[in-house]
């Protein structure tokens, strides 16, 4: 399977492109976008939420990971294989915190593009790579150290909102295994009790919640926490 | 075929996630998303769209539904067969209308979900009962009455504005079939005349017509009906 | 491979009606969402944008075109086989920039649809022909002159934008090989240099450059062109 997780938009024209790219290049292989609404060249944002929602997908998976401010300069184009799944993508810091977690890991860098278009290596560069590690082909790069992945001047979890989904629920980058059970958080002027789901909760009510994938995620029960928090990406809070 | 409507939204990370889920359970049955952006938590406007938008289709396909305010909470997961198609996603009236007015039913109640995610039974537990279901596997459910289902309280045809499509066009809850042919509609100040197709009114003239499913369908020939005529989801009409 | 371009939008419920009655009638084979937001109505903007956008598919790729305000009306359904590859859609202008620059050109008019939703020919008309197409079935309707595809009227190129995408990027009608390399471009009151590509230009810097397709593309490095220009869908551009 390859997993798309991209800040293109999945309505056109670049997901498509992909996507034609790999269906082409790695016949009956499934793909599916994960992410294709990840904020626009936010690389720090997308890489505390890229552990969180690639870790349940089985060994061999191929992530195809792009958000990339810096495409068609200098920045390396990557392959990572990280507890048994693949991924490729730009390498300005996206799989920073992937490395720091993960328990094995190797990682290449791809050479040079030649006859890649310089705004569009999602197509040109890194869908090939992509096939080519789903089909079971080997990387074609070269051995790179894994510091070149690391930021080491980033926190271990960004207490800041990364996403806000389709019912305004402010996803962040802090994993909820390192809040203690119940604590209140507070971002602006509210304060947020902990909740175990939605239903837990009077309608209307702020609270926070361990997500799906274990991170800290604000909400506000069959509210939009965005509008009624005032949260949008980038918004901050604390313990 | 699995076919999916929610309120998820596709562009991430909800839909990616469940579809997922189900290539890895289902492997080489097609998914396709229906409707990825039914108004949040509004479990009886998807109830009155449900039937007329599932009823084209084979029998045998499997129908993953959920709008679901209440997951994680006490209301019960469902399987559905109507008509020959199956239905799944949580109990909360969704499937009313449906119950309402198929030919032939059943339905089964699923096992409390123990392992699953309590904000996520989309992906942890009615991915996997519609993945089984489509490879030809068997319900694991207790067999529920029908009356579980049905929402007696609920009108035949819902008078109101369930959805806004991307042209600004409204579709609603009424069956085109209960409306006489060459009814006036009434909807705010607007008198809304029937029409075939919008290529039969003049540029600007809204009107309603009997859309490709089967439901009255208020719109303006090449224009917005929602910001023309100021209609949103909930606003009614009367005939 | 069936290639999507609509302005259908991606959530719901068209395209999904569409996939469905695909992959019912053509089993196995992949189908992608090009433009799904084309820009409603717009019949000549998609003209545009449709050769740039298709030419980089292998021979035999089957496009379902659909932006089609006259749909149920008089305007005939026509495939067109341009260089290899299969066009269907409704034909009022949808593909006569393509007709102009194709080097082998045949074209068809399909029949007059008979069972079909008047308001949903691309599912119940131009879908079954698309999916005939790519399981290498013949052509059904009756030949027809070229001529009746093409506008003479429309220029060659359209100094026009016809797309923001995703970034708020401004994809326009002109190809960048007719601009000489190096020109100055203007919309309103600002003057746009050529870039290679984003990385190239400081943040915040408008230019303008040969996107991944061919087009020329207005763009702000890190920035949204279309609000710090003001830019939408229509707005003119010059050399």
């Amino acid at each position: 399977m390859i997993v798309l997780l991209t800040d293109f938009g999945l309505d056109g024209p670049y997901t498509g492109q992909v996507q034609a790219a790999l269906y082409r290049q790695a016949p009956g292989i499934p793909v599916i976008s994960l992410f294709a609404d990840l904020a626009a060249f936010d690389v720090q944002g997308a890489a505390y939420l890229l552990p969180s929602y690639t870790q349940g997908f089985a060994p061999g998976t191929v992530f195809l990971c792009v958000v990339d401010p810096g495409v068609g300069g200098p920045r390396p184009g990557m392959v990572v294989r990280a507890d048994g799944r693949w991924f490729v993508g730009p390498g300005e810091g996206l799989f920073a915190i992937l490395a720091r977690r993960a328990g094995q890991i190797e990682c290449w860098r791809l050479p040079d593009a030649e006859r890649a278009a310089p705004s569009f290596h999602a197509r040109d560069v890194f869908a090939p790579v992509a096939a080519r590690l789903a089909r079971g082909g080997g990387v074609t790069g070269e051995a790179a150290s894994v510091e070149t992945l690391l930021q080491p001047d980033w926190p271990d979890d960004l207490f800041r909102v990364l996403y806000i989904d389709r019912y305004g629920n402010a996803i962040t980058g802090v994993r909820a295994a390192v809040i203690p059970d119940g604590a209140v958080l507070r971002t602006g002027d509210y304060l947020l009790s902990q909740a175990r789901t939605f239903s837990d909760v009077a309608r209307g009510v702020p609270f926070w919640y361990r997500n799906a994938n274990g991170l800290v995620e604000i909400a506000v029960s069959q509210g939009r926490a965005d509008r009624e928090l005032g949260l949008r990406v980038g918004t901050g809070f604390r313990k």
